[in-house]
């Protein structure tokens, strides 16, 4: 555990958290907290700081909390056609741990309609995976996440409201530009990452996708998984910002 | 099934391959194949080809296989504190699809010893996984596997004859210079890349590793899980090796 997350109304006026469940177990047994002992803690979209333990015992952990700064939410936002319910599943911490503002997924003409079907997008089944991301990469910025069955309706209508006027990129297997040359001068704008459904995009999404301001990258010729996919695209495009003017 | 894996002994002399289990049950029900149609196929270690449909039918196909080139091994070897099975499990497809010449497991201060006790180290389990990989990447190069239980043995008397006198790098959240910078005048040869166990290397084991040649990369502060990382990091380094000079 790099951070214990608190939602903001575990935090009283005074900045007291009591905390009786698998954290004040894992603060208790696996970390062996003892009373005084400070823990990285955080609030979901909120601030991070410092937690010093009041009391720990019997499964109940009483924490002080005093707070440093909030971290920003993330710039790139991830457009990404419904996988599988067992490779989104384990895909939900690895988005919010690579650090994501927004999961848009959508609809395409190579996702099976039953994909929709699956409790896997239901909040309560992915928010607390989303935070063992964020636990594990000490963020506290939680991605909002969208479901959209039309896929054209998603690109032409939606998606400048979600998504803004940052730069837009769709992933292709084999063809583009670099996600590195393709951000070059992307300045402070935020950055729209696509990542297709298992057997890729067809034309027509790819062409209203281009008539809508998306430009095509690619990491080579290797076609990946969904997860591996946008795990990987996710390091080049958070890479690539950092280097980029 | 981007590419249809064969093992060596499965193509006669004449190059005849009669497949009679999971393949050709795919072939028939999930791909639909019928007699004549070309089928992307490759030898595990071997050449890449096509494999023409000479019957198929009650869960049997013959293919009659022509070949072209051969891939050349990946640049890449990966050496990793042995995650837990559980990761490991979901790192094995992953790895091959992205392309690793050897994948050196070891133990480390942080690595917990019954982590050596799971039969996902076994080649008759991982096997299977990094052959799914290489389907989807369309690749026939299997990563070597050795598992080491000696850090220091490792590093001090085996990693230069696994490894070779490649660039050789280690991953630390937060510390040391990005992979492209690192691999900058790397030339044509090797890359050595290193993740560590979920609490990190130890100071002993960098110190090591700094003595023997290892740079400290980062790829920014964040965290990230064994298997994140690693694919994280696979990405990043492919995409340097492809620009650098």
């Amino acid at each position: 555990l790099n951070l214990l997350l608190l939602e903001p109304e575990e935090v009283d006026a005074e900045g007291i958290a009591v905390l009786s469940d698998a954290r004040a177990r894992h603060l208790q047994t696996i970390l062996r907290a003892a009373p005084n002992q400070a823990v990285r803690i955080g609030v979901l979209d909120g601030p991070i700081g410092v937690g010093r333990l009041l009391a720990i015992g019997n499964g109940v952990a009483n924490l002080a909390c005093t707070f440093e700064h909030t971290p920003p939410r993330p710039r790139i936002d991830l457009l990404l056609a419904l996988p599988r319910p067992k490779v989104l599943r384990r895909l939900w911490a690895q988005i919010a741990a690579l650090g994501v503002n927004r999961v848009i997924l959508t609809n395409a003409a190579r996702v099976e309609r039953n994909y929709f079907d699956t409790h896997v997008l239901e909040p309560a089944v992915y928010r607390p995976l989303l935070i063992e991301g964020l636990q594990q990469a000490r963020d506290t910025r939680v991605p909002l996440v969208t479901v959209h069955r039309q896929f054209r309706v998603l690109i032409e209508d939606e998606l400048d409201s979600l998504a803004g006027d940052g730069r837009r990129l769709v992933a292709e297997p084999g063809r583009g530009e670099s996600i590195a040359s393709a951000t070059m001068t992307i300045g402070s704008t935020r950055l729209l990452l696509a990542v297709g459904p298992e057997g890729g995009w067809n034309e027509f999404e790819l062409q209203l996708m281009r008539a809508h301001r998306f430009i095509g990258v690619s990491m080579g010729p290797r076609t990946l998984r969904s997860d591996t996919a946008c795990v990987a695209l996710l390091a080049l495009a958070n890479d690539a910002l950092k280097g980029a003017t």
